[in-house]
């Protein structure tokens, strides 16, 4: 089960963005697998994707599109992630904007299309096609919950967060929702998360606020390392609340990127607890290298190391794979004498080995909570970063060996 | 069980080399877990070891003692990495050393250590100095199996191979023994070889002839990414074969040269064969890259993507993952259109998408095999390189989770 995720909070409706949901039976019947946004006009979006140079079929045709003042809907769909597909997916992803857009009145341009599931099928374009009707039909600002449902794939629990603020006097609402739980080393955006705020922001400034955020929290994951094909992240803005930024230094922006930047280590956080098969969650801190760059290789290099990971999975304080980990990421010059691991708030290495006052109980205590902090020292700079991750369980195995099946 | 490993051939005698075992009780007793290798006086020994930054306390001593022509005694324990041992670990490193040579009558300094285990555990200095005079009494030319035995972890079997040719009119054999199963990823050499061969060897050119077979095998596997803090690859040439090179040029010297590689390669295989959990052999190639670093950094983030390897387990053709990995190794510039990719003689993908006369069955068969070769054209020059690793299964989750208990 999820590490520390109770359930899906409250999802606040944030005006001038409704959400429809469908079921086209992608997969398999049973669930709705297709969410509609549909975006009020005089909002602006912003969008992050996908460095995988493998990007899929609708990443291509949204990033042609643009996240821009004039897109009127996000069509996501689950259960096929029309990626690998070439020519034929391109065509199905720009003729499923098509079909949005002649029952929204919009130009095919003003929608976005996104897809998630599994990589090499080609898309069944009748089937969504057929599903438009009844998500335009169901279409409510109250549909936040279901979105969040209907995007899911190896997701155990559906992940969504708001967060209200009050700025420059006027009451302002962020919500996001996401999907991700393997495949999750995001290189610019998460697989598939969508916010909208009912502020108003210039299309430039809602740009550099969600990059900035990204890199603070959707980049800063990794469950396996496999970066995906098909991470989108969209921010809406919709003005709808009466308070509008055109320019970083207007008063309560500040306030505000600062939230929208929660929203977002919150919805990757929740990946994260999420992850295929995780028994833990994992923050890993790396302070005192000599710039950012080389810190998260090294907050990386412990990340995906699967001994670091299984240790972890047993509850081992297995304290020298961590430090060869580290060893291994490739820092010029380390000194391995200057570095020091806590686990938790107990040292457990200094100088090249393991710290004089250290015992295996002590150790183990930290190791036996589901939330575990290691922190790793490099004594050759005042550089830091920070990433989030899980261990590795036979369910990991499991769900990846079974998934086509 | 490994793959596609029957057995331990016969390991032929090297003339001026000879290999004592003993039971040290280091992790648990019952087994011999101590090795001692006797050099012939004039003999030539090469040695290349791990890069890791975190280099284990006998890999220290092992360096800064030097493989050389004085070099007397090669001391291998398993059970006790003597890593992240700081300079208590250090101290007994050297006094190991020194134990062997007071018994060998020869210089601290002709003695390099080598140890393999867990990480973080004080080496049991006194149980290994109890345990030498029993291996000295039983050095023999016939002890090549027994040190395969003594120096093993987590292997499930022992791993040596033999090749004996004819040069210049003299009968040459090479012998060699590894160990390793689990942190591998090799950056100079694997978790312990040892090679000797009576052809005699120049110092220098035996040091080349050594790092360039180790580049084509060891430093050509990987099993979970993770390079080990105590990698080291020692080869011995006592020349009492009656038959010695000074230069490269030399008459035989490339067919030599030739066979260490191959000596080196079977057992690197053999690693990947006996790699923790494996169920599937896999060799990866990849081709029409800019050069053989793009083409490794590709073949690597394949082998060591866990969704592809869990794929492999599950024996299925899941091709959009290893195209995925592809698009994440970072390469500049890919056009993902002039990439194909072929599972056995099985054409798979082909312009960023399903070949058109790809069937499933046709996939499946290939994958169904133990021993499959992944072939991924890069369409964008002419270098190429080939990795060999093994799939992710439950049991190298089980392996690693239950490593210290």
């Amino acid at each position: 089960m999820p590490v520390g995720l109770s359930g899906l909070p409250e999802l606040l409706p944030v005006s001038g963005v409704r959400w429809g949901v469908a079921e086209a039976a992608i997969k398999r019947p049973g669930r709705n697998d297709v969410a509609l946004m549909e975006i009020a006009p005089d909002s602006s979006a912003a969008a992050v994707y996908t460095r995988n140079a493998f990007c899929a079929a609708p990443v291509s045709v949204a990033k042609r599109h643009g996240a821009a003042q004039a897109t009127r809907y996000l069509l996501i769909n689950s259960g096929n992630a029309n990626a690998g597909t070439g020519a034929p997916g391109l065509q199905a992803a720009l003729d499923s904007c098509r079909a949005v857009a002649e029952l929204g009145h919009c130009q095919p341009e003003a929608v976005l299309p996104f897809s998630t599931g599994v990589i090499g099928e080609p898309l069944p374009l009748e089937r969504i096609r057929r599903a438009l009707p009844q998500a335009l039909a169901g279409l409510s600002e109250q549909g936040w919950e279901a979105a969040a449902r209907a995007i899911m794939t190896t997701d155990i629990v559906p992940k969504g967060i708001s967060k209200q603020l009050v700025l420059n006097g006027k009451r302002v609402t962020i919500t996001g929702i996401a999907k991700g739980s393997g495949m999750i080393r995001p290189d610019m955006a998460t697989m598939l998360a969508y916010l909208a705020t009912d502020a108003g922001v210039a299309q430039a400034l809602l740009q550099q606020t969600l990059r900035q955020a990204a890199d603070r929290s959707f980049n800063s994951i990794t469950v396996d390392g496999d970066t995906s094909t098909n991470d989108a992240c969209v921010l809406v803005a919709t003005g709808q609340a009466g308070v509008t930024f055109a320019s970083e230094t207007d008063a309560g922006f500040a306030e505000f990127d600062a939230a929208v930047t929660q929203v977002c280590q919150a919805l990757a956080q929740a990946i994260v607890r999420d992850g295929e098969g995780a028994t833990k969650f994992i923050t890993i801190d790396v302070q005192g290298g000599r710039d950012t760059a080389e810190c998260r290789q090294v907050a990386y290099a412990v990340a995906h190391s699967p001994l670091v990971k299984t240790a972890f999975f047993a509850s081992d304080p297995n304290w020298g794979r961590i430090l060869a980990a580290v060893g291994r990421a490739g820092l010029d010059g380390l000194d391995v004498d200057k570095v020091t691991l806590h686990l938790g708030d107990v040292c457990i290495a200094r100088g090249g080995g393991r710290a004089a006052d250290y015992t295996e109980a002590a150790g183990q205590a930290v190791m036996r909570e589901a939330e575990i902090t290691i922190t790793i020292a490099l004594g050759r700079g005042s550089a830091e970063a920070r990433v989030w991750t899980t261990d590795l369980s036979y369910d990991y195995v499991k769900i990846n060996a079974e998934y086509r099946t």
